[in-house]
């Protein structure tokens, strides 16, 4: 296994950030179980029985008003920061700007993080939560597509609910990439006087755009190829592990760019396969690489989430006067050579934010690393998100 | 069937470059065979019976140096320019630039363009090739996966025995987009006395990138997880439609940009699905388009000669010294929203050609169209590409 392969297979499971220096104070995290007897969603459905994991760092204060929520990406989960004990040897995908001392500091917030409703990563046991791979009450069975379509404000919802019941009065900031960008929006949106700050990370602004919603579709397109994805229903058999895999390759890719596949690649031809030049089953390295982490990653995530992922970030679009009503002040935070969410999205969304009366802030990640360097460029933000939460 | 459809389904069986007023002097183009009795591959392998289609427009002088080669792109053919007949309702894909008093005037050039080995198109009447489709003379059946591996190369060395064959001792310029553009410079690398001028439209420069090696392994993915295509052997029975349909549709998107996402699309359901909102099963207008257009472009076109098409174009790469011989002036033509061959790298290339002591220009499409506007935005490029075939 490649060097590449295996910080991939890492930072997919969405355990690491960057092997940093271990700060003196290392923040330990520890995953918990919120639940929801009832849970109606924005389609108009019921779910029962709603369980979602969540972490907590640092303490909130006796007001309930020094707390920051951070919302997962596609592929991610709720563990943002911090360590699972002291030997764990990666940390949660944003260790680099939440912990003690750090830009968001827990010495000063209650930072949570809480796992959405179909998260992808079924196969982690620190993952917990509700979807198509969850037991049906009403049938005893697992609901495959018979789970409701949810949206990633569905998900924004239900960690409302957890907030409620933790004694969260205020929330200092939202916070997100990706996914998690967009859900950081939905809560200013939903709930305008409860939010100050939002901070944007690699997102869309406030609607998705065509060439996302047709990029999560490609990506679900080889599970649906997949005999073994058998309509959804797949919990007692083998599932559609090629399918799964190969949607894995993809999302990959197009999170990517290409000056992070040169760089990182370059012209080989695999070194364990047959010459792509004489061989029509022959392959170049970057390909047998991009297979082989699509393949390891694919046994920690579950088919039908990806599919309902991938349904609630296409449905992200906020109406005008939801637009209107936030209060929040939000920065913006693209990285230049994202494919996905191009900055020119953030860049449009922050003017259009400030002629209409609002406050915005942009900062711009530097790299070719892609989408990605939401996640692992991050750190370059840090004083951007400093500076963010100081001032009032 | 949409507008949008329609137009992507012509352009797609590459008739099309765009409806354009009809020229006093309409260039009429005739479909030729040129057959190779034995073709040995830059594999190693031997090809009998090789028949490719040709065309040509303009006249042959009596030195036989008037002339001007187009290679095609990846799924794309010979009929680079003119109908064949008044009443065809559409062009070749570069007749803007391509005919009487165009840029590459067939009142002074003999343009010659011919359909590489693997050529897509089977299922066009017009389109002649020799791939994986074609009977194999040792068995009587077709060759599928036991066709040998053939680069882009190959099919400049096959085009070269055709203009021989047709008494042609010089070209004034070869020319082509993305794939086509890689055969123009593989002409000028091959053949450095016989080619004064390359065009370089929507190309790598001079090798091909790993992000584009993945990308056109993406593209075949879908392929070869179908269950109908059966490692390649599938011409009795139905074939891998579905697999090839979404294949299609990947490499649609790969080619565009999010600029023409959003003006061609916007943010709508699909009005002949249910509700993406409430229905996982529902749609996007932007995903049912790209699907309808998929199943329809299936048709005409080969799974094994999409994966032939794709190894030949990765295999894409010439050595130093071969770079150091190419003795032709280049005009690279990038287009500025292309996510495939992007700008920088025909920046980079004409850069380091100059270094080297070559000569090169550089023209930029403008637009958001992506990879694609090299065809449908060639017209651009007119003045410029005029300029370049005037200056000796």
């Amino acid at each position: 296994m490649s060097t590449w392969v295996k910080i991939t297979l890492l930072a997919s499971l969405s355990f690491l950030s960057s092997f940093q220096t271990v700060h003196a104070r290392q923040l330990i995290a520890e995953k918990k179980v919120f639940e929801i007897a009832s849970f109606d969603t924005e389609g108009g459905a019921k779910i029962i029985n709603v369980r979602l994991g969540y972490e907590t760092y640092g303490k909130l204060n006796s007001r309930g008003d020094n707390v920051v929520f951070v919302s997962h990406f596609y592929s991610g989960s709720s563990h943002a920061a911090g360590k699972y004990s002291e030997s764990d040897p990666v940390t949660g995908y944003w260790d680099a700007i939440i912990g003690p001392g750090k830009p968001i500091d827990t010495d000063k917030y209650f930072v949570v993080s809480a796992d959405t409703f179909a998260n992808l990563n079924v196969g982690d046991p620190k993952v917990i939560t509700t979807g198509p791979a969850s037991i049906d009450p009403s049938s005893g069975k697992p609901y495959g597509l018979r789970f409701p379509v949810v949206s990633l404000r569905d998900s924004v919802r239900a960690h409302k609910a957890l907030l409620d019941s933790l004694g969260v009065k205020r929330l200092e900031a939202t916070a997100g990439a990706s996914g998690g960008a967009i859900q950081a929006i939905e809560w200013a949106a939903l709930y305008p006087d409860f939010v100050k700050r939002v901070i944007h990370v690699i997102g869309p602004g406030f609607e998705i755009h065509p060439w996302a919603i047709a990029m999560v579709d490609l990506w679900v397109t080889p599970i649906k190829m997949d005999p073994q994805w058998k309509n959804g229903d797949y919990y007692n058999e083998a599932g559609p592990r090629v399918g799964l895999s190969k949607a894995l390759k993809l999302l990959t890719l197009t999170a990517r760019h290409w000056g992070w596949a040169n760089s990182t690649f370059g012209y080989m031809h695999s070194q364990r396969l047959p010459s792509p030049a004489t061989r029509i089953d022959g392959q170049f390295q970057i390909v047998d690489a991009f297979d082989m982490t699509g393949d390891m990653r694919a046994s920690m995530i579950d088919a039908n989430h990806m599919i309902y992922m991938s349904r609630a970030g296409a449905l992200y679009r906020l109406t005008d006067a939801e637009k209107r009503g936030i209060k929040a002040k939000i920065l913006f935070v693209p990285a230049e050579s994202d494919l996905i969410f191009p900055p020119e999205f953030s860049i449009e969304a922050a003017e259009s934010f400030k002629k209409a009366g609002g406050k915005a802030d942009i900062f711009m990640l530097r790299g070719s690393g892609g989408h990605l360097d939401g996640l692992f460029e991050i750190h370059q933000a840090a004083t951007a998100i400093r500076s963010f939460m100081d001032t009032p």
